[in-house]
């Protein structure tokens, strides 16, 4: 495993590596696992499964400071590149990508790239900019790496809807492969943020995995639920708990964002495309999401 | 020469090209002039560049919408593939890229790729969104040709201002090359656009380029001028011309494309960079643009 903090570097040896390859009459896929670092199983998973499909697997880690607003936790969000090594190093990981802020952003940037539409809904609503931090950010690590395939957890959504979309829009030449919620033994998504909590905001905030799954269960149940009768219950169960404090709770088309209207049946069967059920909550100073996504079965 | 409407042929052939090259060891450079057809002289100059100075030249002609204003000129743009297509033969072109709209843009696209600052004064500041559709409709051809150069004119120096800050940014594995303007024997700047002049509007045309080489004469003289002087000056002799309306008369900093002050000295010289003198003025419904570039002469 080779550990870059320079892009040039890193593009040369990659570009070395396609080429001695090719010398050689083969073509390589090359993985790139985008990060911010301070890696957990739900990471390990990404990680397993770029091994597993290609032949050259990148991982990079990088506190983007574009993507958080400024009174996010960008300062404080959790870092611990040892640790992450050694992760990935475990995992096969060829080359690892951990810039400086500097060598990201030698000049502030005056160039973004932006989504329209799927950005100022759900956490794009409580979060402006955040998206276009994200996408801004995914196309430098794309034009660094030139990767033929990307890997993100499903666990952000919204995230892998706007990254989907910017790829189609702006003809990247990468495909962007989505990879389940992993989850503790208990429901609670993995998350690197999941460290700001206490053990009795940890406790509460089960409530979140608790009433996606009955929502899940409702959904795909034998009666017809609309989106406002889901959209309740899942708001109530939520707020039965004293510690959370609810951003958003919501129901959209997947992956174009759209959100159902109240008398809108919840079920995938009858949809082109998949039904999002997410949610985002404060346990304290810490905002947790979490989501489930139902797809339309063929024998519904 | 083989010509494209699609971009998944394109990327194969090109994929091919540099795989075939790989394999005999060798690594070749892959140019892209991007233009909206209508090809003249100036085009040709920068394909005989790109030839010159690569293994492999694509040329795209595309009139791409999205940076057109709703009352400019988009419909009515002169095209000509057939001799744009005979031009591109003579000029040793390899591959013509040559889309649909629908190919470029099978659903509207929700994803733009903007440049603060640079995009709001100039051209911008008279053509809103213009810059946002051509940044947007570059990084869609450098995806799909991943070129290791781009070849653009001069005569556009807003656009070489912004691409290029767009290709720092991004971090876009490109070379910009600018090229220098071609002019007709008395002066006028090529463009596709001079084929809407009458021949009075044609003849009143030559004070954009007369009303420059004056300035820039002046510039360059030894007695020092500043922004005012020279911005009075050129305004007066481009008014004195019956058929000409001015858009703009600017003095700024290149690349940064900050206006000089009034009182500020224009003396390339003194300065980190450039002075671009630029203008753009309208003859009838006909809008041209034209600029001198001063550059820093170590002799001054």
């Amino acid at each position: 495993m080779k550990t870059f903090n320079k892009i040039v570097p890193l593009r040369e040896q990659l570009k070395d590596a396609r080429f001695t390859a090719a010398k050689e009459g083969k073509s390589i896929k090359v993985a790139l696992v985008p990060t911010m670092g301070y890696l957990h199983e739900g990471h390990a998973s990404l990680l397993r499964k770029a091994r597993a499909e290609n032949d050259l697997v990148v991982l990079s880690i990088f506190v983007n400071p574009i993507q958080f607003g400024p009174n996010e936790d960008f300062e404080r969000y959790p870092r611990d590149p040892e640790k992450d090594l050694a992760l990935a190093e475990r995992e096969g990981v060829d080359f690892v990508f951990l810039p400086s802020v500097e060598e990201m952003y030698p000049q502030p940037t005056r160039t973004h790239i932006k989504v329209a539409g799927l950005t100022d809904v759900l956490c794009g609503a409580s979060r402006p900019g955040h998206f276009d931090g994200v996408t801004t950010v995914v196309g430098k690590l794309f034009h660094i790496v030139q990767p033929d395939r990307a890997y993100f957890g499903q666990k952000d959504a919204q995230q892998v809807a706007v990254i989907t979309r910017m790829v189609e829009d702006l003809n990247f030449d990468v495909e962007v492969i989505p990879c389940p919620i992993v989850r503790e033994a208990d429901g609670l998504a993995l998350s690197s943020r999941n460290v700001y909590l206490s053990a009795e905001e940890r406790q509460a905030a089960l409530v979140l995995s608790r009433s996606l799954e009955r929502a899940r269960a409702k959904a795909e149940g034998e009666r017809p639920v609309t989106a406002g009768e889901l959209r309740a219950e899942i708001r109530d169960t939520i707020s039965a708990e004293p510690l959370a404090n609810i951003d958003y709770v919501e129901i959209s088309d997947f992956p174009e964002l759209s959100p159902l209207a109240d008398d809108e049946c919840v079920d995938a069967a009858g949809r082109q495309k998949g039904v999002l059920i997410a949610v985002a909550v404060k346990f304290g100073t810490t905002r947790l999401i979490d989501n489930v996504i139902l797809t339309k079965k063929v024998n519904h």
